[in-house]
């Protein structure tokens, strides 16, 4: 870690904490009216299923973001507004993860999802458009431009290519 | 601290900021219609003993995983799956928090009960598993190493052994 | 980056990216009785438009103060108060962003407008005091201050008069 | 900064940075119901002083805390404990600034400025056991063990009981 990137990488850490522990703040708790309290928690198991995919996204996008801040070696400006732009679509996810959770059950459940899986194709592409800027730019440190960076690159985006097209797929189970 | 763990453990402990500030926002303000605010502040008292109960269980893992990283000298994918792990268990406390206080004087306080103490069940468990793999896979740092490891996993595990002790215990109290 | 200064910055970057995170908890999830939901979420376009000034506005802050802060390399005590004075704008933030949306499309859009550039011209104020202390106090370290700082100070202050102009535009617009 | 307590400070800097922020979150954006705007806004004055205060107590005991672990070279489990303790009271700093916004104009507002008060001297309270602990088992640094530490601790004293008795005086305007 260079110390010219290491506040970056201090500032994003703090997004990617507070986006996925403020995940939970979308887990609702029924209310003593809601009749037994085992089958109300029940009922909502769209919200979890919401939360998990959620929390494991960005978890990988965290993961992700670590590796390659690993290999970063200078910082220019264009470098910080794309990493911005990931950042806004890290901050945004708690938004559809509730938004997929409320609508799940009502006729609303194909726009939920579609903004829901929008959200993650968002995620994906400024990752991508992040890492080739750092790739185009001889951003990296000497020792890992002379890699292989295509395999790298593959190996980056093989869990997004697969994110993204399970979401195709659950958009078109839904509707 | 190495530098190989250095973001692993300003992430982790990022999280455990938040989950730990967060829970304040379970404790409600009694709206004014309430009637005598400091009787309404009395009968809301099963909520500050579940913030007060997950405060000091969120404190005691941090305290263990700042000991534990302290003595991992590298890192692998499976160290930063299993952290991930046991920290989702711990981004989730707020919710059985909140749904313990809600439902404490309610028929629903058995289920809430065994969510809550399920959570931290979880989070023992998890914290075992990811110091196991430490050990097994040898990401200690060498002096460590030759401790007699075993007594240091008995000091680390038995907070929590007892913990999930009172959980069966309270449980047991409240049916 | 200065030891002494570390601690300054680690504390603000918290609070910088718990501010930039929180925005999106004023991003409502329409109710399921409220219609079809792309409409419903068609007309709610003011919260994403306030949602996404905010983020940009806290994001370039941040940008500027990580900038400011490469160069400083003593602290003093009214650094501290000042750099407070600064956050104290960011994490109000939330707040006017609220307002305007909720208040975009009621009578109360020139108030709201209003507070939301107010905050604006508060944080802008703010910083540049920030840098003018940080200035006179020869704060920077000495290659910094060789430099023609007035041109430096130019180009900080540049976004911020932007941003005001916007602001009293967009309010005129407005009224 | 040693790099034994430097993950102490870190979480602790975590804290203090989520509570500063949360507190925004206890100010309400006015319904469109609620009249004029402006008047609505003006008439939750109340709410603004106990946002600013909570503000400058965290700022100030952020501030305070810095300085104290600047000079602390040792790190012990007592150390730990009295510092979640102190971290305790400040993640319940929103709760009491909440109480005393929403019943400043109730007749609950003697109790209100209480609990107000006295998450005040608790916080007061824990800053000067962790000091005397500290300065008791010798954990600071030689160079400022060999300061006079009575008037730094005067000094860092002063302003908590400066509060505590504007806190003593506030109530008794109040009741």
């Amino acid at each position: 870690m260079s110390s010219e990137t290491a506040r970056v990488e201090a500032f994003s850490d703090g997004v990617f904490a507070i986006a996925i522990t403020l995940l939970i703040l979308n887990v609702q708790v029924p209310p003593p009216s809601a009749g037994h309290l085992l089958a109300a928690l029940a009922r909502q198991w769209p919200t979890y299923v919401a939360f998990l995919i959620s929390f494991a996204f960005i978890g990988i996008m965290w993961v992700n973001h670590h590796r390659l801040f690993n290999h970063i070696r200078r910082c220019d400006n264009m470098l910080m507004f794309l990493n911005l732009l990931l950042l806004l679509g890290i901050t945004v996810v708690p938004f559809p993860t509730a938004l997929l959770a409320a609508h799940y059950s009502t006729p609303g459940r194909t726009v939920a999802a579609a903004v829901f899986n929008g959200t993650y194709v968002f995620l994906a592409i400024s990752f991508n458009v992040l890492w080739f800027h750092v790739v185009k730019r001889g951003l990296l440190d000497p020792e890992t431009q002379e890699l292989d960076w295509q395999s790298f690159t593959r190996c980056l985006c093989a869990p997004l290519r697969t994110a993204g097209r399970c979401g195709v797929q659950r958009n078109s189970c839904i509707s």
